[in-house]
């Protein structure tokens, strides 16, 4: 696509010297030298698959280093198959690239896919590099395994589960604020702590395979906790009630929300959190501590699922520390 | 995505609306409400995995119409399936919208979804929509399937092989010309059936699939004949040499052809055919006759396979009916 333009090689030079060597050791991908690529589950596993896109100035800034942009590409599809027990094989990448794209740039990029795939044992086997006159936009298509017929779902909440939520909430959002300048009295250190949870996800790849066997429903966090717990209560027909001083925060989250205490509805609702919100029978309390231990992830109940007969909009009830229900308005979380 | 934006609903009422009855019938779906697909391959077969992203303004007219701009971004991706000897099964959708994007076009793309689904076969099974300030951007993800270790690859080529091709060659790009008023002299309905093969590729499903037990290499055509079969030249470690007059042209293509025969170079080398090119055994020819006696689909011989120890860019030769090599200069084809 690049052949004209003179900033980049040829797009068949630019595919052999970034991309081809991700596709190194993974049979199916035929060095990129093929149309398409093979990939098949492992006896016994179904295929797990996935695609997310992200777009230049909506999901990330232009200006994010480009090692960066490649890695969060790449994650937020890594949280979706995390969050459905799927372990990652293998993954495919269109590139949409402005025509002020450098080779320092794909250079770059190239190096961050290389640095997670090496983390998350995954492969580049397909894909498609083309020119827009927009901006850098990034589609990733994620392929995992999962047990034949075990993929978790969101649909299996019941009243009476407890609700879980791994690592921390509300620090992507934050962070971006903070990028954006709206957090001017949180400090340097707490400030950067955030805005790297917002530039590079964290997916909760060691801990979503081993919900397999004991959680009822699960989603990954990146629409926001009320939402995405909304998406487990629609599909489960279920309702939810979550402690709002149980949903865990980071210390530089803490300092951030001290500071000024309306950002906690940012928190609760700004998404991008990449961390696996999850449902499970409320005995199994012990076993999720053992799995919290032996994927070195904290995970934390926020709540507890209910029975329903009420609209969508209103099945996410959180709940102030003396119990009483509070309202998200344009001030934050208040009281009913 | 687009819940602030006021032209369409929230990203969940679109993908219901629009989206989710594109899954309809195919389990691992899971009607688009979890966030992921299972798709695993019949027993004894491989799955067959490609991605190709179309830009508005780079790939398709922005005024094209909404279902010929979703059905052209699926069948680019079936071409290659088909061209790998792959069925079709299943795709993902990553769709970009500018924020114009109007409830109206978005019923007309996936109206044309709808209407290739049943024509090929195949069901949506996840995807992702975006707001982008830039263009139209649709990248599809499509799946397929072979017989295991049994996909058509491009790198079995031989010396001694004969070259085929499906269809006939040149009509995409004759139709962009013409839709840019560079065939003035075309007529209207020649120019018409022309623009239709630029707008809406026509797959050979039905060819790729009967290929498996006779080609020794195949690649669909889409980067122009003479680029493609170096891509095969180059994988297969081959030359070629194929004669000019052999090409197969459509009536409309010849006709623009006659009024100018300077766009004889853009028909070899334009693109856009989704046409199956490969090679067999000349001793094949008889069954490959029968191949295209029962997919409905011509297929002529347009030249051969050699050995070679040239440069890449100098593998395929195009002969004129004297025998003699064509040279591609500004003025299209002519003798060195």
């Amino acid at each position: 696509m690049f052949d004209q333009n003179g900033q980049l090689p040829g797009e068949f030079e630019l595919i052999a010297k970034y991309f081809a060597p991700l596709s190194e050791g993974y049979p199916g991908a035929f060095g990129l030298l093929d149309d398409a690529a093979i990939i098949s589950p492992s006896a016994g596993h179904d295929l797990v698959a996935k695609t997310d896109a992200i777009v230049g100035g909506v999901h990330f800034h232009a200006d994010d280093p480009a090692d960066l942009v490649a890695r969060k590409a790449l994650r937020v599809n890594l949280s979706d198959l995390a969050g459905k027990g799927g372990i990652a094989r293998a993954y495919m990448l269109d590139l949409i690239l402005p025509e002020t794209t450098t080779t320092a740039w794909l250079s770059a990029f190239a190096s961050g896919l290389a640095a997670d795939q090496r983390k998350y044992g995954v492969h580049l086997i397909g894909g498609d590099t083309n020119a827009t006159p927009g901006p850098l936009t990034i589609a990733v298509m994620a392929f995992g395994e999962v047990p034949k017929g075990r993929m978790l779902r969101r649909n299996g909440a019941r009243a009476g589960d407890l609700i879980f939520v791994t690592g921390t909430i509300g620090d992507a959002v934050l962070g971006l604020k903070a990028l954006d300048g709206e957090c001017p009295a949180l400090k340097a250190e707490a400030a950067a702590s955030l805005i790297e949870r917002y530039r590079l996800p964290q997916p909760r790849v060691e801990t979503g395979p081993l919900l397999l066997d004991v959680a009822t429903a699960t989603i990954d966090v990146s629409d926001g906790l009320i939402a995405d717990l909304e998406h487990i209560c629609e599909v489960s027909d279920v309702s939810a009630a979550i402690e709002s001083k149980k949903v865990p925060l980071s210390p530089a989250a803490r300092q951030a929300l001290t500071d000024d205490p309306t950002l906690a509805a940012s928190a609760l609702t700004g998404g991008d959190d990449y961390e696996i919100l999850f449902t499970a029978p409320a005995n199994a309390a012990n076993r999720i501590d053992q799995i919290s231990q032996s994927s070195g992830t904290p995970i934390t109940t926020i709540g507890r699922v209910e029975k329903t007969s009420r609209a969508i909009e209103t099945r996410v009830t959180v709940l102030s520390p003396d119990g009483t229900p509070l309202k998200l308005s344009n001030k934050g979380w208040t009281h009913f």
